[in-house]
């Protein structure tokens, strides 16, 4: 299809010292004991967690997850669900409105082939997406998403029970989310996710924003209750919000994505007390390509990560980095001393500069391959290159 | 490799508005039509054009520029021009600089399969690359690159006589760029390209920038010759700036590439008298997946254009849209309409929204497939599907 591959030709066994810049290389120590966290989290407080894989797109890392215990994934699009589905994950909730008849007929057939589920926040999605189960034969989980605080998708909280009212009568049983399909369009629940609180640097801000999304999801769960229905689920959380989604007693699944990877957005929130803590597992490996008296070049710009959280940082064994890398376009980062740096601290031509990602969802979407090291960074080797099975799906 | 073939499955003769959503679409009429006028400009100014690939990642359309006039095009990385030489592209510049030994043999490879060159800014690159031509047996043409006043790669101009003798060192013969090989590496000339010039709003601002790096070309030429050596040619030059430095004198090819689809980064740059003018012919096309009370929820967010450059505009045939874009995150665009916007301004559920991208370049680099759409955006159909070959080619 395209050339892309030729970047990432790590070869494994290899030292990652050897992988050809610019790549895309996960720490895949720190990515494991990031998973198996989360996980124990989720055990230790009896919930259940589907990770959203529009971070990793890919098949394998899915599978990890649902190995240490994932209910299964969350995606964003169907091409993603398509994908992860092509390469053999089973169970699938497309945490996203659908609306194109012409797409609702691709989920329909999907839903003959996993355990699938969608979000819907209108009359036009619920009535459409029967229509196409119908044509299918074949039958799927609906989550009615209510805008909990975020201000993009979702119906008000007051809103939901006639969406979900929508659901069953369209639907030819209201069974257990987790239970058999036994055909038709199911009423699962309520998809609640606060976007907007993630990044609240403050462990109380994001506290209070839970709380404020807590308060939308019990009035909509008061009002599909009056009206007669049940509630199965409420699904949402996030990696910045989870622990105080866990503690809310509302939710029933956590939907984390970014804590498998971690990036610099989420390193800058504030910790809480108690709760795990992940350890950033994604790089960008880079290389200087021209060297000035007081700059290095490096060969990563952004086309090799996402900026819209801001600029990568210098990874550095000791912590802190002395440089500073500033906005080179698309094609180059540049690399200047910190104030204060030690004589020497700016790298030489064709040394090695691992970077850590400002957000880490988008800076994935870029590369093909992701290129897994065992035993650190720095003297590790490459155990693995995987494919980024949903890399650019889009729709 | 991946499924992102999956999003574009546009069928050619199918109307533009049953493309896929999201999807990358070019307005070719408008293309072709940019194509000519760059090539009409530089042939009435006696210059040579090498457009940039960069911009497109496609070997059509880099045919397209060829049979238009254009000598050839540039790249930043080898992994495009090998991508771009596998499907039929036989004269590259990598206008960039490789100091890594494996890519260098790589380098050299190609130079035995199509005629390329590469740009250096040190003596270690310089020295590598002889290596590897000494071994593989083949020849290339080598442009020192100068600083001329982005403060990104490339010596001084003062500094630019010592390389090029290093060039001619290690080279068989000082032939003309545009001449048969003749073995070994070739002193070229001058990559001059001010980067930071291109989007200075101001037309006054970008032919000062210019009349800065014209002052750093010459230095570089008269230290070369009084070295000894001829200078055959001097590159470089953008979208922003490329009539002044076609009026300079001293720019020898013009290596222009956001002109082909332009964005509102360019299409912000104050216009230049008596310079061609280029329409915009890149876009993204959206569908509103979700509708509130006051804004509409479309399915395209960073991972569908990328944000270095702002936000994506909403495209109107009427000119100006009542329709602000705003900040939805990875996957999602929110729209809202703008103050003293007509009633019904904001678009349904299902409807089409065609966005234009704030930064052309790095919003190709996330799509595999672009859609080529004949007779305008909203009456038009789908001519062809073409590969961005070199997507995601980052090394």
């Amino acid at each position: 299809m395209n050339a892309g591959n030729l970047v990432n030709n790590a070869q494994v066994g290899s030292a990652a010292e050897a992988i050809p810049a610019p790549a895309l290389v996960i720490d895949a120590d720190a990515m494991r004991r990031n998973i198996e966290r989360m996980a124990a989290f989720a055990r230790e407080h009896g919930i259940a967690l589907r990770p959203h894989a529009k971070t990793h797109k890919s098949a394998a890392i899915a599978k990890l997850q649902t190995a240490a215990g994932a209910v299964g994934v969350c995606v964003q699009k169907l091409s993603e669900a398509e994908a992860l589905a092509a390469a053999g994950v089973a169970n699938i909730y497309i945490s996203n409105e659908i609306v194109d008849a012409a797409k609702l007929a691709r989920v329909a057939t999907l839903a003959g082939c996993i355990r699938l589920a969608l979000a819907v926040d209108s009359m036009l999605g619920i009535d459409r997406l029967a229509a196409a189960l119908k044509a299918a034969g074949t039958s799927i989980d609906v989550f009615v998403e209510i805008d909990v605080g975020q201000g993009r998708c979702g119906v008000a909280p007051t809103a939901a029970s006639r969406l979900a009212h929508q659901v069953v009568s369209h639907g030819t049983a209201q069974g257990d989310v987790y239970g058999a399909p036994s055909g038709g369009m199911r009423f699962a629940g309520l998809q609640a996710y606060q976007g907007g609180a993630q990044h609240l640097r403050g462990a109380a801000e994001r506290e209070a924003a839970v709380r404020h999304a807590v308060a939308g999801v019990r009035a909509a769960q008061a009002g599909i209750t009056s009206a007669g229905m049940r509630c199965p689920l409420v699904t949402g959380g996030g990696t910045g919000s989870f622990m105080f989604d866990a503690a809310s007693g509302v939710y029933g699944e956590l939907q984390p994505g970014s804590y498998v990877f971690m990036d610099c957005d989420y390193g800058d929130n504030e910790a809480v007390p108690h709760a795990p803590v992940f350890e950033q597992a994604l790089f960008v490996k880079a290389q200087v390509i021209s060297r000035g008296y007081s700059h290095a070049v490096v060969d990563a710009g952004h086309k090799a990560h996402a900026i819209d959280s801001g600029l990568p940082r210098v990874w550095s064994p000791a912590g802190s980095s002395p440089l500073d890398f500033t906005n080179g376009g698309d094609e180059h980062g540049i690399l200047r001393p910190r104030p204060g740096a030690a004589a020497g601290a700016l790298p030489q031509l064709g040394d090695t500069v691992w970077l850590v990602p400002g957000h880490c969802d988008p800076t994935v979407n870029l590369h093909d391959n992701c290129v897994l090291v065992r035993g650190g960074l720095q003297q590790g080797v490459v155990e693995a290159v995987w494919t980024v099975d949903a890399r650019g799906c889009l729709g």
